[in-house]
């Protein structure tokens, strides 16, 4: 067992995308899957997820050959998690056609033995209760970090609160975070988030860049400025996946090492952006990620 | 003369704004007015402007206690132009309720000979071909600066583009660089603005931060993150005025020079943020841009 690997529980689906540049169609997507692709270069990552009899092999295939952990995603009877978005020229908002839950609506992790010993644990946008489950089967955990979305803030308020006071790490888009909160002011709502738990919130604003707030301090990083933003599909969880996986090399979350998390993050989100999928990501090498590293400490030094 | 002196073009102006913090009813406003309130604190600055014969004694005191030269303020006969706005949560962008240039209709600037030796010169948001003829007045500009606004775009984009040949520093802000080169993508539109002749092209993001490019390099700066942004009025034109202000101590635009200036002109605009009118600004000290200066570091570093 590595004692540095981190299990990834959310969606893997299948993503048909158009944007102003071109459309896919049922393509690799979900969250744990930009996660794993961006967090594997920091540590080993186990997925658990669930997809149905239609998922094509050849991405299961995929994300193995990323070096993920894949013996965690079951294959359920019925059809694969399916979303449908549309972005226009504001790469930041998509617009959700539809959502077929499928498989996903049963989904109800149990975590092998092996899994629950992982020390490091990324818990994507699903229903807070199940965030929940998953955290209570863990035996070891030395940091966890979550995400959600407005539907879970809208209708399981409760259930997000009591996750919100079991996690070391929250991160939410600008959005989640005025409404989580009540604050329409980014400081405020990030300290009325902090006063019900986590150590970190992490304010992902798309193209406009990360706002980072612990109680001792706040980091402000720019988005890396991209002359093409192929497709924002990911760019949260890719993101996360950078962050999560630098801080397995600081799990006290010492401050130094969280702003280099975010710029790490902000690297992988970047790429990510670059393509459909994770077509980006797939071919990316370490060297690339400290290429942009550099570039990131260069656009903002002064 | 002083060797580093700044002429001030643009407006003096009647503002009455409501954010949902408060409201302001007539209270001094206008670009040359926020400009120069920042820029006070880097060199010596000349106004020129025009008021109406209603405009307060007590504001034509309050600009010339900040140490500004208001010899070229002229007073017409009629009333002083007037802006009406209201800010809702969105802070970014206002709601104009009403504009009444009212004298500000026939400003016609002629500089004094005095005027006409500054250095150094910022032509805030007037129609295109008035910063145009206030730039063939002038006889050793070592450094010139401009704004301008979506209505000169869509209606004087010819004079525009003469004026972008003949200027070194192109301010805007992003919807702006958009309209103005016809491209979404803010790298993109800023290559092309440069195409255009001037030597930076500074897209204004307000709370998200400023973007600065050059042929030569870019630079990402972050706004100022406040707990509370009481008035945004202004806060384009305090930009301006720390920028260009900052710039007279590097007026071949020297990269790391160019760096800070962003910074202190993003230090000028939080400032302004947290009040109505100049009122801040107006009680700002040096040590107080030194501290927020340091805080930038603070914020940014990693």
């Amino acid at each position: 067992m590595n004692n540095n690997r981190i299990l990834a529980v959310g969606s893997v689906a299948l993503d048909s995308v158009k944007t102003p540049f071109g459309k896919a169609r049922e393509v690799l997507g979900g969250s744990a899957t930009y996660f794993s692709a961006s967090a594997r270069f920091f540590a080993p990552v186990s997925v658990v997820a669930v997809v149905g009899q239609d998922f094509p092999k050849k991405y299961l295939n995929l994300i193995k050959g990323l070096g993920v952990d894949v013996r965690g995603i079951e294959t359920d009877k019925g059809k694969t998690f399916r979303w449908e978005g549309l972005y226009e020229y504001d790469l930041n908002n998509p617009r959700t056609l539809k959502t077929e839950l499928n498989v996903f609506q049963s989904f109800k992790p149990k975590l092998s033995s092996e899994n629950k010993k992982c020390p490091f644990v990324f818990l994507a946008n699903i229903d807070p209760d199940l965030q929940r489950f998953v955290l209570r089967q863990m035996k070891r955990v030395r940091l966890s970090a979550c995400d959600t979305m407005n539907y879970w803030i809208e209708n399981k308020r409760p259930s997000l609160k009591r996750l919100l006071g079991s996690v070391k790490i929250f991160l939410c888009n600008d959005s989640e975070a005025r409404e989580l909160s009540g604050e329409y002011n980014l400081v405020r709502a990030a300290k009325g988030i902090l006063r019900q738990g986590p150590e970190l919130v992490v304010i992902k604003k798309g193209e406009h860049g990360v706002i980072c707030f612990s109680k001792d301090f706040l980091f402000l990083a720019p988005a890396y400025l991209l002359e093409k933003v192929f497709d924002p599909t990911g760019a949260g969880d890719s993101f996360a996946g950078g962050f999560v996986g630098y801080l397995t090399r600081s799990p006290h979350l010492s401050e130094p090492a969280v702003r280099r998390a975010v710029i790490y993050g902000s690297v992988l989100a970047s790429y990510n952006v670059e393509s459909f999928s994770v077509n980006r990501l797939a071919k990316l090498k370490l060297s690339g990620i400290e290429t942009r590293y550099g570039q990131f400490k260069n656009l903002t030094r002064f």
